[in-house]
């Protein structure tokens, strides 16, 4: 496994993600590496993370697959470039579309561990599939489509 | 516009769910309404549900379609039977998939509204098409399939 996460190579100005920005201190700041050919994202939901008492809330683990998804897109990217992470110009993602397939409650209290697989790489577009597991069973399955944000999408602060 | 939101009708013990229970602290606390046809919820991100600076996060767009999806499902099960929300037995819904498509960027700092259209009710599965506005434009489209939850489903607290 790699030893820095893809998110701690964003630039500044975009590492304010809810789901992933190492600067967003009220945020989840999940964090994506590659391992072997997979990419892999690990999160222990907050006891109040909840849909119903005992099961994470299924909008949570939407955000954890959208945000692991564009960090596999940004890993991949990479990747196929033969470039190290980090170096410029930088590349980082937004969600064009999210699906999610809840296939099982997924039970509170452990930590979740969510794998990526790359399917496309096409152009500025990455399609990635993630699962979503609980104490090494599959609770969740999920499909991003990740675009390469675009120069004039970034607000700079004044 | 109905008095009170669907989300108010539910049993205490299924009010925990960090989307929309009306008893969960840390949560959002979505409200999902009749306003004619279409349900409708309002709901204005916190400064830090950013993806990148001045955009709303994606997983929380997610999370609001989701909930709104499960709210509506939930409507439209008291009115198929024409009975009044809160009539027992108590409808409560979670979600078997999740799409969400990202139209535009989401502008942070204003209300948004999610309103909802049933697709179909089957049996135990209501589908739902959710839109979501900012500034009275479309910024994104989810669907989400519900199903009634599982009597078993639920964990009394000890």
């Amino acid at each position: 496994m790699q030893f820095k996460p893809i998110q701690d190579f964003y630039p500044d100005e975009l590492s304010y993600c809810y789901g992933c920005g190492r600067l967003n201190e009220h945020g989840h700041q999940i964090k994506s590496y590659w391992d072997g050919e997979e990419t892999i994202a690990h999160f222990t939901p907050k006891e109040y993370h909840i849909a119903i008492p005992g099961y994470v809330y299924g909008g949570l683990i939407a955000s954890l697959i959208d945000c692991h998804g564009t960090g596999t897109a940004a890993l991949a990217s990479y990747k196929n470039e033969n470039r190290e992470p980090g170096s410029l110009p930088a590349f980082r993602f937004v969600t064009a579309s999210l699906h999610v397939d809840y296939l099982k409650p997924t039970p509170i209290g452990v930590e979740l561990e969510l794998r990526g697989k790359v399917i496309e790489l096409k152009n500025r577009k990455v399609t990635s599939e993630i699962t979503v597991y609980a104490n090494g069973i599959i609770t969740a399955k999920g499909k991003v489509v990740a675009v390469q944000m675009p120069e004039n999408f970034i607000k700079k602060e004044k």
